[in-house]
């Protein structure tokens, strides 16, 4: 049977970075005979809009149903004031927790075509490529209790829990001595354990798991020294692990690092390698529209769900390398051009690329 | 009556800087005729040894009766195994909630004579001058109920509780405004609102006390945002306010884009100004007892003692201008120099710092 595929758009940027991705899926599609299906859906603000819920079950449903999806992004300044359980976002951390998608890979690479775009010295990120993995359903973001409650004073107080079990950690910390051993193998575990008890239950598991990688370097170390080790030297880093705030903070960091943040793709899998795909960068609702967004970041999201959830690497590696030829020509949208009068369309970076296939 | 100095030079590098402080101390109290008093105890893995606890009831005693009090840094591996109760970290954050030292003021300048320092490229960080102003009694640091179990099944499960009340919203975002009025007027308060519970009221009011400083711009957000534009564009920033957690995390990446942590020091302080005063940096187990560490960020503790806690400004001034003069003229530490071989020691940095006064 044919793989699935959804295709979930969103807001902002979305739908225009999504159709240059189908470009390149319709290509490779044809190229490689992989006889895949897609259809759409909406999520996130759209969602919302077309449902009355950021993520319908009818949505979740076909998610389910589906091999692999494909996300846009979701959010925008229209829907900051509606209920918080009806935000956009509450649809991404929706399907996350449904499709038990607990592992969440986020790539900080600088292309070597675009290592004046970091706000570092050229020295100290050249050649960066770490990955970061994090823990994405559980900790603070689905913990209960939860809420808002009125003390006997009349004074308001807010609370979040931060839970984490055994297999929590043990499934996540298995993901990153895995990735680890494809790489570098040097895996650094961040926690805060000289202050939080999920982090004391965190560093013990994680040391229990590397009696089973001996061939992996582990590695502990706080995340407020791993905030400054990421400003001085992130090239000491191969494969991070860390919980779900931890890796929403110092991932966005890392992603920044490279100073084009347009480029990174990020993939989040379920235990049967069943994952969902979507660039790191978010809905960017100031230039919705307007045709300049960069399409990179979800094409070579693609390339990921390739890989990882389908394993064509052939396919995979076509795209990847067809990014780095367009590169090479000197092709770049507005968000990476040096002169923005250079820089070329949202759908002509998505042609360039089917057209390097 | 004298003012009274509680004095905890605590582990590593902390007693041989603090000892430079003193220098500096004995030296502004003669100058300035300050006629303060002060007097030295233990605190973190020091305090465990001679009193078997990382802070002694007696050593609380004394800082209650204290007007301020000068801290070095806490923590070293020889205490990595002992019980968490009794860490050297415990000290820390004991002394923190037992002197209602909720206002956590982290400045992160660029010293234009280190400019080169920081991995930054020069035109993003050159006269970078923001503050943290971080929340340091309350969130997740404190929070109950907290702790381990062991699940029916057999599994361990650990949790943490970050709960915040209205009041003490209120109070560290008044000393976030109010520090924003003295500078640039602008106000940043970083939060997880799109996630967390606590984050939506903190954000509400925040938004409640903006009407009561109408001269101060007020923006928000995203912790994961704020740290990617902390790498992007940090000179966007004037004061930023913040929780427990994220105040950790964002300042030691705030203080690393000056490259030169060594430099920058850092205020605790309660209801009425009453303060602990320490560097930011830690206490440097793999350089202590060798007589090169940097005692800048303790001595220009020293001077937000007298600036903050005494309002002594025209004393805070002096040593402020001396630690100028000494970088003018070219006098490094390790940790600062260029090449080692051009260091001076601890011991010569604070002579110099006492002679420029
Ligand atoms: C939109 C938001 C809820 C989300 C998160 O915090 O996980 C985003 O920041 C991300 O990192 O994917
Ligand atoms: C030592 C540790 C408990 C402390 C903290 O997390 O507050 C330190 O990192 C700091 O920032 O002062």
């Amino acid at each position: 049977m044919s793989k699935q595929i959804l295709i979930l758009p969103g807001d902002g940027i979305g739908p225009e970075i999504i159709q240059q991705a189908v470009k390149v899926l319709e290509c490779v599609n044809q190229r490689f005979a992989l006889n895949y299906q897609w259809h759409f859906d909406s999520i996130g603000g759209a969602a919302y809009e077309q449902y009355g819920t950021p993520l319908a079950d009818s949505t979740l449903q076909k998610a389910r149903q589906a091999d692999a999806v494909l996300l846009g992004a979701v959010g925008g300044p229209q829907w900051d004031n509606i209920e918080p359980a009806l935000r956009p976002e509450r649809g991404l951390l929706k399907i996350r927790a449904e499709l038990g998608l607990f592992a969440n890979l986020r790539p900080a690479i600088l292309y070597p075509q675009l290592a004046d775009a970091s706000s570092l010295k050229a020295e100290i990120v050249a050649a960066l490529d770490l990955l970061i993995v994090r823990e994405l359903t559980g900790g603070i973001y689905f913990g209960k209790p939860r809420g808002q409650e009125v003390l006997a004073s009349g004074e308001r107080k807010a609370f979040d829990t931060l839970p984490y079990s055994e297999s929590e950690i043990r499934r996540i910390g298995k993901v990153g001595f895995e990735m680890a051993r494809l790489r570098g193998k040097k895996l650094c575990s961040v926690d805060k354990a000289n202050v939080l008890a999920s982090s004391q239950l965190w560093r013990a598991v994680m040391n229990e798991l590397a009696a089973d990688y001996l061939d992996v370097q582990l590695s502990h170390m706080y995340v407020d020294n791993a905030a400054m080790q990421l400003v001085r030297a992130p090239k000491q880093f191969d494969v991070i692990v860390t919980d779900n705030l931890f890796g929403d903070i110092l991932s966005d960091q890392a992603a920044m690092l490279t100073g084009s943040i347009g480029m990174l793709p990020s993939a989040s899998l379920d235990a049967n390698n069943k994952g969902m795909y979507e660039p790191c960068h978010g809905s960017a609702p100031d230039i919705a529209g307007k045709g300049i967004a960069n399409p990179l970041a979800t094409i070579l999201s693609l390339a990921m769900m390739l890989r990882y959830s389908f394993a064509e690497l052939q396919a995979a590696n076509a795209i990847e390398a067809a990014v780095g030829k367009v590169l090479d020509a000197g092709l770049r949208t507005a968000d990476i051009a040096k002169a923005e009068a250079s820089s070329v369309s949202c759908a002509q970076m998505g042609s360039a690329v089917v057209e390097a296939l």
